[in-house]
């Protein structure tokens, strides 16, 4: 048989004859020819079967062949500028691997429903293929973008021994003996141990958040890309959250512009994704917000439709610093300069997607952290090892985190977060 | 002040001034001189204060820093063929940021406990840094591998509805409204399913197995790269682990051999790690164990001593295929010509460090895959999902699972896996 390659190479087999191992997508035929579109996970390319060509029993076989039925084809390149992918096959052989009946996601609509109970099936769609194949590449670009500048992986554990901040979003696992785990929300507070260690470090994983909210935002196990900087300051942490999401940005549309076209992204909204990034404080977004007519008082976090409004005022990512101090985490270090406001930043994508990073500066001064400690009235034993950071050559630092599957989302022009990960977990989804 | 520049990087500004933040390693005087070795997370530097450089006063606080004090420094760098790094910094002035009081990790020897309650401090000892640079070089070339060869990252979930294989080594973790949601083992059967997708495929993340050995090879939580592929073979199997293993010990030792060096790593031994890898059937691997004395009957599963032995026999790591198929999981495939055995192959690394691969190609027959499943008495709902793999064009396939820890505690020569991980979890740690 000739050589296997895969559909994504085929343009450098022109003329030659090769073997396809893959998948039937769809099928049609106009008496004399079938024309088969195979897929083998790289790419779809249509096969080109005549009678003349294949004999008769070949040909009555190919009368047959359902949906998703495994196929090994093989025959010669041919380009053809009418087709998607610029080439076809003229098919001199083929076989089937293995049968597929009544296979139950047929070009016809589906309900999410049914569609998120198939989803090991599902993601064998065009649409769903191709999502996933640009998650795999912002991945790969997040990763590239840190190696790069010198930061250092440095995984944080999953299970915490603590409830830091409270029970309420969080998934308890039994761990030996009785003992409970909790699941992390975050590998923030390891991130800075870590960063005093190494300088600057990433952590990326995944995350849980036990919310029992069913919005188009959130899922209940999600990826983070958490960095933290020692010897950095607010305006650091600004400074690479936009180096990371203009990057980013850039490496989807130079390596996946194909994906976006299927997807029918209008790339002209993230070619516009250019530094510099416009920042403005909290106190500008409130201005903001009140002119577009919201009932929005200062002191309160920003809700999903806020958020909405605000980034749908500029052409690129926005970022919105200096939040309440009382809104935001007992870690965050306040402004010296104006206490009452935190020296940190959200990251809100264009487009009405909302925040995609969250982070700032961190309460370096062991004092100051105690008494933050003390006013959220947590556990200060919990937070032992981590006052240990400001106890013993405690520097200024910052960091963020990075939400993936919302920045899938918002790339990919998604309406619901469900499609930008294999297996969603969400409220009532847990299968397969 | 001077640039700022990190310490990996000072070659580059030898006869220029520069600033340096970090923290204080050691010091030791010489009357009129201090000896100041500072670390930044990206190296170790002396930095050479003298009193007539700096004044009186500078030179007086330079007496008094102690271990772990935050510091910035600036001055001139000078090539030293003597210092470690080949450079040492004259000292033109110094600013303490952080002070460090009573640092509780003295140069002096800590027991095991004492330091693991104190990991995160203990990370920021010079073995600790090198250990973590090595791991982050280990995944980065984990994933260059993968990405370079037409893998697609596709992540597996961590919350998993079914305890499949039983659940005495599952973790359970409570999900909403009652619910028990187990913690993944291996991400292989959604691998499977992905696969079938997209072609080729491997997820990375961190897998949870509630064993309650106390043994240097165990983590609860540890992180395994799990490539699948689909219409492949056991030989493409171990191909493909080969490859893996030696593009991973070439990249450490082409990018991390000044981080062996400090481990004190013979390096010859990971030199030796070439292709082709000794492939020895399950059959030879018990003919070696009782040649060696070892009281080994053919059938069962080998222990860490058996392994230990396996894999001093060779210079390299060693594939051994075809176990017997009851010692194995229900999903892989029976050898067609002598059902007896399996088709799944166990890299054994060399110098006792025993298994880090496991693997082999997957059962593609509906009908013998529920057989199997019957064999086992498994819950066959709980299979549905994954039966369906076989329903709709099932293809040969098969891939592996590599477990991070263990190849790093390989590569880099140590005894036990805690040291591999920033915050390792064990049956009796959980903190910090």
């Amino acid at each position: 048989m000739a050589t296997h390659v895969y559909i994504e190479d085929i343009g450098q087999y022109a003329g030659q004859e090769v073997t396809i191992k893959g998948w039937l997508h769809n099928r049609r035929s106009s008496g004399k020819i079938h024309f088969l579109t195979v897929r083998d996970g790289t790419g779809f390319i249509q096969a080109v079967l005549s009678k003349s060509a294949v004999g008769d029993e070949l040909f009555t076989t190919a009368d047959h062949l359902s949906q998703e039925t495994s196929l090994v084809v093989s025959g010669v390149v041919r380009a053809d500028a009418r087709a998607p992918s610029g080439y076809e096959i003229d098919v001199k052989y083929f076989e089937v691997v293995g049968k597929s009946h009544d296979y139950p996601i047929t070009p016809k609509e589906h309900g999410v429903d049914y569609l998120l109970d198939r989803r090991h099936l599902w993601i064998r769609a065009e649409r769903q293929q191709v999502i996933l194949r640009v998650r795999h590449e912002i991945i790969n670009a997040v990763r590239d973008f840190f190696n790069t500048r010198g930061f250092i992986l440095a995984d944080t554990p999953i299970f915490t021994p603590a409830a830091c901040e409270g029970t309420t979003t969080l998934f308890p696992a039994q761990y030996f003996d009785e003992q409970t785990a909790y699941l992390t929300q975050s590998g923030q507070l390891y991130n800075e141990a870590n960063a005093m260690a190494l300088g600057r470090v990433y952590c990326f994983g995944p995350t849980f958040r036990a919310e029992k909210s069913k919005t188009r935002r959130h899922l209940t196990e999600f990826w983070m890309v958490e960095p933290e900087m020692a010897y950095a300051d607010l305006n650091d942490v600004m400074t690479l959250a936009e180096g990371l999401v203009v990057s980013v940005v850039a490496r989807v549309l130079d390596k996946r512009r194909g994906e976006l076209k299927v997807l029918e992204r209008d790339t002209s909204k993230l070619e516009a994704v250019q530094s510099p990034f416009p920042r403005i404080s909290y106190d500008d977004a409130v201005k903001i917000l009140k002119e577009k007519g919201l009932p929005f008082e200062w002191g309160g976090d920003f809700g999903g439709p806020d958020e909405t409004v605000l980034s749908a005022q500029f052409d690129r990512p926005v970022m919105v610093h200096r939040y309440p101090s009382k809104v935001k985490a007992f870690y965050m270090k306040p402004d010296p300069d104006r206490p009452e406001v935190a020296l940190g930043v959200d990251v809100l994508a264009p487009e009405g997607y909302g925040e995609i990073i969250g982070g700032g500066e961190r309460l370096a001064d062991l004092d100051l952290l105690l008494a933050r400690i003390e006013e959220h009235k947590l556990p200060k034993d919990a937070f032992e090892w981590y006052l240990d950071l400001r106890r013993y050559g405690s520097v200024p630092h910052g960091g963020f985190g990075m939400g993936i599957e919302r920045v899938v989302a918002w790339i990919c022009g998604l309406e619901h977060v469900r499609e930008t990960i294999p297996y969603p977990r969400m409220l009532n989804r847990l299968y397969p």
